[in-house]
């Protein structure tokens, strides 16, 4: 069963924008906070030490339901929804109250460098997919 | 024929993270400023003095090709690939020279805000549909 | 005695840059939050729904003593520094465990709009004054 | 004599906030911009290939005259203000037209890490300072 998780924020002021609601850009932001925090939750770090391995996007994309406004609490769940031999994809709800702001995904790729420091793809380490499953 | 534009910029090094490339939130900020110039190139803004109507997202997607560099030189191309009575939806495509960075989508719904202040869909005022046509 | 408020805050990946560290630019941002913060932990809004002020910045300035890192948890220690009749100054220090991370301070003038539109300063309310004493 | 330079730009959409300005926090962007394409200038780039040193801030502070709005075009005009042996400080203007909207400085030190990963401050390089004079 995919890992689950709800992360907790408040909408700042310096992300809102002069239409006086918060950039979509932002989203974005909050879905990756929550996937990292989703990594701390089940011990791991998106970032370790000695990286051997990244996770760059490969794709992102959301839906907007409606808009958040500056100091709104808001929750995002996050979900594993496929967990590839090579790729994350996550599934992300923004929760304010009771009310659905958005949905969204985000995949990303399993990646090292070689020796000519060439990025390329390898599988997802079974220590990151086993704590993710 | 849809309006289409390309829109220069370089990779600044705020715009970077800790993995050493340009953080992928920026590629839907680089996708804006593109459509805001692009907008200036037909005559319009996006924020007029007296705004009667806007434009918040309904949808952005983006697919990430290659990373971005710090001082990298680079055009999003871009161009209104549907013009709805209600919406309107953009379709980019970062270069860096004849390497295609990134592909994305934008859209957006035209909206007021009424008497009460509820925000509701109209239609896309001709005096913008036909300079972007 | 002037208010002074904690705020608790982690890094994020987003916040940092290629050299590794949380990018400088984000230290104004994390000492905005926490005025803001402040002003609910007394029962104010920076932004109240029909605003007749605003805060806009005079000042803001900040020596950086060591390095934020990605995931690094710490504290912005916020204080009314100097509550002026038309400003106000605050003094910050980022606190990682007992290490001073940065000093800070920001300083903002209260203004109002006249009926020409015109931004023009004026004495901070007695409503806001009396609740940051 | 030291090097100035004038750095051209727009204020994007991202930038503002509700208050319908440019954030503050991005008035040290912007600075830190105009350093970057000054160091292009003189045939620097802030960060090289293989990095033996970097520059992280030490102090930086701007005072604000008026608000950057929304597509306004301004430039940052930046001088080395001091070039010491171990630090770097640079003193900046922001015009909009023939008006000053912001002044400000950044100091940055130079520094390295040694074998043991420890950073500590060096004198800057010749090969540097020889350009910025």
């Amino acid at each position: 069963m995919p890992a689950t998780f709800r992360y907790q924020r408040r909408a700042q002021f310096h992300e809102t924008d002069l239409a006086g609601i918060v950039h979509f850009s932002w989203y974005f932001r909050y879905m990756e906070e929550a996937e990292h925090a989703l990594w701390r939750h089940v011990g791991l770090s998106i970032s370790p030490p000695k990286p051997e391995f990244g996770f760059p996007r490969v794709n992102a994309t959301c839906d907007f339901k409606a808009p958040l406004k500056f100091e709104d609490e808001f929750e995002v769940e996050i979900a594993v929804e496929a967990l590839g031999r090579r790729s994350i994809r996550y599934r992300c709800t923004l929760w304010r109250g009771t009310d659905v702001m958005a949905t969204g995904s985000m995949t990303s790729a399993c990646v090292t460098r070689d020796e000519q420091g060439q990025v390329r793809s390898i599988e997802v380490p079974e220590v990151i997919a086993s704590r993710l499953r």
